[in-house]
């Protein structure tokens, strides 16, 4: 698998890319984002995995966070993937709704006719993208943490649920918290995985940790003034599903933030100390 | 005036705005974004003013620079206005340009139509909005500083030259530092002003400087790496002209730093402590 560099710039005394490459999970080419600190000139450092929400590309988080700057000082490796494949030939939501098809990937395996050949985000940020991560760049992936936004929440603690051991760290910012029992998760669990509801609860946080998964500890960051809170985030179910597990969450309830980047850039030094300390 | 709210958003513990309304100068609604510190709930706080480069809106630097953080830190108020008079009825480069025009106001006041009656940029930043902050918001404009970027860099530097005493700092990244000696600034000055050179001068910072206009000192970062370096911006022009009016010019160059709001991102902290130490 050949890397392309899309774009590059300087940037916190490190490099902020673009890279594109054949995936052979999506069958589509796929772009992610990384930015390789200062100190990757000189050894090999830790991943920090994000994972972005509805209708973003790998470019939001990496123009709009502002998460270099820590980064930078910290010598933390950011790879930001896309959120759905893209390009000729892959299905999008027959109506053009936001929330399914392109930008929507929700970072699963679709088995369902016509998403099942490209929508693959599960596979691909599970397996094929950390297998190049580690052969292309100066990643140390014995040293993984995991983070991600909404829907990138929502595949951030799901995929440290199924992979034990891998991310020293986990934390998100207003995530989807069980997908089976929101609008958003059921309309794209129901699409890309059809009505057998059994198969859904492997990409749902609280169901997953229902079912014996564990995590070592969990940060979370909500906005009290989220859009989206109530009806779609829903961290009371998360709260729940952690006391029952043993899980120690930390979740902060940030009085009058909304959804947006204004809340992610706000907090995410915290995240990125957080998971820095987890990986040193 | 009436300012109306388009958006509103918690950042940093401050209030991240954008507000609309109808410009007499432009003859069409503006918008412009404000960022209120912490700060301001309980007294007036100084401003820094931020104007943009070509294409940008008022989006641009502020979901891409980070300032926020430190301007809450420091207690600065920052206002973002847009590059040009916008919507329907206001006329456009023929071709679509991206160097004239919409996006592309070069903070001048229009003499020639069809470009007199809306681009009047000049007086927008320099009287009218100011009055509207002054009006509406919780500023203390005995205290400002300017910046920007690009054309906005031009923006700020021959405002500044061209209103002694009103802003206690001036800085810009990557600016164009003499518009009637490069290719964007003199198809501005000419499709907007008409041949009659003289009258370019008044937007030059170099040509105010050579005749007589004085700034107490200016902090300008440049990226070594800019695509628009050699031919666009020209910082010997500017070093040059304040080499012989005596005016103190740190002049950054920033080894292999590109024209981009990575660029801006990663020395904006700089700019708002230089600012905010000339403030307070």
């Amino acid at each position: 698998m050949a890397l392309e560099t899309v774009s590059r710039a300087r940037c916190f005394g490190g490099t902020q890319l673009t890279y594109r490459y054949a995936s052979i999970e999506t069958g589509t080419l796929m772009r992610f984002a990384a930015f390789i600190p200062p100190q990757a000139e000189h050894r090999t450092v830790p991943v920090v995995w994000f994972l972005s929400g509805l209708t973003c590309t790998e470019e939001n988080f990496t123009v709009k966070a502002g998460a270099q700057r820590v980064a930078a000082e910290l010598g933390l490796m950011l790879i930001v993937p896309d959120t759905s494949p893209r390009g000729e030939g892959v299905p999008d939501d027959p109506d053009g709704a936001y929330d399914f098809g392109l930008g929507a990937g929700f970072y699963l395996d679709a088995t369902i006719a016509p998403w099942a050949r490209n929508y693959r985000m599960r596979s691909y940020i599970e397996t094929e993208l950390p297998a190049l991560v580690a052969e292309s760049l100066p990643a140390d992936l014995s040293r993984q943490g995991i983070m991600g936004h909404s829907m990138g929440g929502h595949g951030a603690i799901t995929i440290a649920l199924r992979n034990p051991g891998r991310f020293a760290a986990v934390s998100a910012f207003a995530p989807i918290c069980s997908p089976i029992r929101c609008p958003w998760g059921q309309k794209a669990l129901l699409g890309y995985l059809g009505p057998d509801r059994a198969a859904w609860r492997t990409y749902d946080s609280c169901a997953l940790i229902d079912d014996g998964a564990r995590l070592p500890s969990l940060l979370v960051d909500q906005g009290t003034a989220d859009n989206f809170l109530q009806e779609q985030l829903r961290p009371e179910l998360l709260e729940e599903a952690c006391r029952n597990a043993g899980i120690p969450l930390t979740l902060r309830r940030q009085e009058g933030y909304d959804h947006s980047y204004f809340f992610i850039a706000t907090f995410i030094a915290d995240h990125l100390r957080h998971h820095a300390a987890a990986l040193s």
